[in-house]
């Protein structure tokens, strides 16, 4: 059986990550190498740019070009967050005819899978011809079947820096220091605050993830006993902790297309906890809050090498399992190989259902109490950060 | 004339920066190597450790320790918000006497030239004869005299990196988006953001620096037009900006040791200002802030060599003078020669009450207007940050 004849055309949807145009160039490169495929084209802001038939010529870019934008953070292509109706669905394949697109391939989160997967589902019952993939891409690591996904690795390096840093900060200077991480259901990224401790009295001395419910009174006898036991205390909180209903600790009125209420880009939830601190705690305790927000999915500069190569290596598997025609969509997921120094990873796909709309926590094995992470998830993320600095500490020699 | 012969003690004071420990090796390295200091002391917490009697013998660690420590960020001794009184001063010559300390370096910002201008002062009063220097450290740049501050490369260049990412960000999914930088009174560390925009549509967009008065109205009418031209709007604002008066835009209760109104560790700036736009711009509008808080001055990982390189050599030369025994005090200055390419730096002292106290703004031939910083800031900061990313963008070929 020959693989299906046509074009490609590739989007990239949801919010960035610093590893996102790998994906998009590893796509680009394998599919100008296959036979089956004609032009390369891109979507401008993902889904809206098809429906406003927003295209580019992606085959037209050098290569110098492309390796330029694949070590630069954020989607080249722009972005969007919409949620598309079944009439907009029905136009994106009117158009993919149109400019005889046979090999679609959506850039994104659990978000960008469930478009995948209507626009799979449409297209069947149109009797359309489309081979229609996932290429996933998410900071918060939320992605189910695949053991993680691109772009992780480099907002967990950019998470355990800070905290390494802020450690160092908060030692110099004692303190009741908070940080928000971003996560709103998982909390894979904040746990990627735990990589900072090597020492054992560094922060974070205290991590809460949106797995556990968030308790007032226990968070508060919780920073008094750190305090206590090392005169300051580093707190790693997810964006997303909420109360026993699921309510979040603070909200704003507004939603997003997908009806998220907006957590980032604001410093509230941080300076709620802080001013808690000191109203319960006392007044004159140095307390401070830092919300790291978009620098966690777009800092250029602070990449995990390992993150890089995968996800150049997701968007290549994605060409490469479109064209060999066993399977007509699919999402792209990684299998792991081992850990620590003997980590390895394969690349495979899984039905666009698995992976569409519900996400994947925390595994509960790394959620240590209420506010802890528990060590064996150090073997599961230092592969995915690759190196981090080393923190050097004198040995305060008495004289 | 031979030096002064007796014992070195090294304190680290203010808040930190990502190079103040190379500062503290080189102390330490250049101190071992000379005949007239026998022992190297370091007092935990600047001054107070002093006052405590917290010292610890730097003399002991090895040297594979100390380069770990130099190459690792914020105050290793830790550090102190102290302004000592006339009674404190004579207690940490006493105890300077006690150990026979003879040369005194306190690593800081002009807190602390103020500090040791006034230990200086009473031990010349006291005929006590003492080598007291001030090793200049600060991210925001604002010490008279010398050319640039040992700290402020590193963060300059994570403030850089942060708004080359965010740019991205903004361009992907367009919107308003506010970035709150450190600097209370100068703008130097706001200004780096300069160094982001490399293409004539890049952000930032609009700059404000504490140098220039900052009004609301002017602030919207800017922010609508950018809006307008490009369709996003990516702002720089210090935490320092403030109106007319001199009154910051917001205020929290806290006060330092120093009399310095709370600024940093909150977002309630961020948050303000997105407030403002909404509600006289349009709440549908999508308006986001992130206040990049300590990262900016702990990030682990992220250092400019170039302000290592200088840092390590500001701790070398203020031994080098010290033991000279033509000047019984200083604060260490780094002097320019060249700009870009041709850059290279000199090192020499001058006296601490030329540095003591009063700050230095960001040069009024860097600002232009109210809300930008001019092209040739970007020769005067490249040099310090040394290398930055680079961003690539797609040609956006037409199909």
């Amino acid at each position: 059986m020959s693989a299906l004849r046509g074009n490609a055309l590739i989007g990239q949807s949801g919010g960035p990550t610093c590893v996102i145009n790998q994906s998009l160039v590893g796509l680009v490169e394998a599919a100008q190498g296959e036979e089956a495929i004609d032009r390369v084209f891109g979507a401008l802001h993902g889904i809206q740019g098809v429906l406003d038939d927003n295209l580019i010529d992606l085959g037209r870019e050098s290569s110098e070009t492309l390796e330029r934008v694949a070590n630069t953070p954020c989607a080249a292509l722009r972005s969007v967050r919409k949620k598309p109706t079944r009439t907009d669905c029905e136009k994106v394949l009117a158009r993919l005819r149109e400019h005889d697109v046979r090999y679609f391939f959506y850039i994104g989160g659990n978000d960008s899978a469930e478009t995948a997967h209507l626009l799979n589902e449409i297209a069947v019952a149109e009797s359309f011809d489309v081979r229609l993939f996932h290429v996933p891409k998410t900071i918060d690591n939320d992605l189910r079947v695949t053991d993680h996904c691109p772009g992780y690795g480099s907002a967990a390096k950019f998470v355990a820096q800070a905290f390494m840093g802020d450690n160092q900060d908060n030692r110099s200077l004692p303190g009741i220091k908070i940080d928000i991480v971003m996560g709103r259901h998982a909390g894979w990224l904040t746990a990627a605050s735990r990589l900072a401790r090597v020492r054992e009295d560094d922060g974070p001395h205290l991590i809460y993830v949106p797995e556990r419910t968030f308790c007032m009174e226990s968070f508060l006898g919780d920073v008094e006993r750190v305090f206590t036991k090392h005169g300051r205390c580093l707190i790693a909180a997810s964006e997303g902790v909420h109360d026993a209903d699921g309510a979040p600790l603070i909200t704003s009125k507004e939603l997003d297309s997908h009806g998220n209420v907006q957590l980032s880009g604001s410093g509230a939830l941080g300076d709620f906890l802080a001013g808690q601190i000191k109203e319960k705690l006392g007044g004159k305790l140095r307390v401070r809050a830092d919300t790291f927000g978009y620098l966690q999915r777009s800092f250029a500069g602070v990449t995990s090498e390992v993150d890089a190569r995968e996800a150049r290596e997701v968007g290549r598997t994605a060409v490469r399992i479109a064209t060999a025609d066993e399977v007509p969509h699919g999402s792209i997921v990684i299998e792991r190989h081992g850990n620590g120094a003997e980590y390895s990873a394969s690349f495979g796909a899984t039905e666009l259902s698995n992976v569409a709309k519900v996400t994947r926590d925390l595994d509960p094995g790394f959620i240590l109490g209420d506010n802890d992470i528990d060590e064996s998830f150090l073997s599961y993320a230092a592969p995915l950060t690759d190196s981090l600095p080393e923190i050097g500490r004198l040995s305060d020699f008495p004289i």
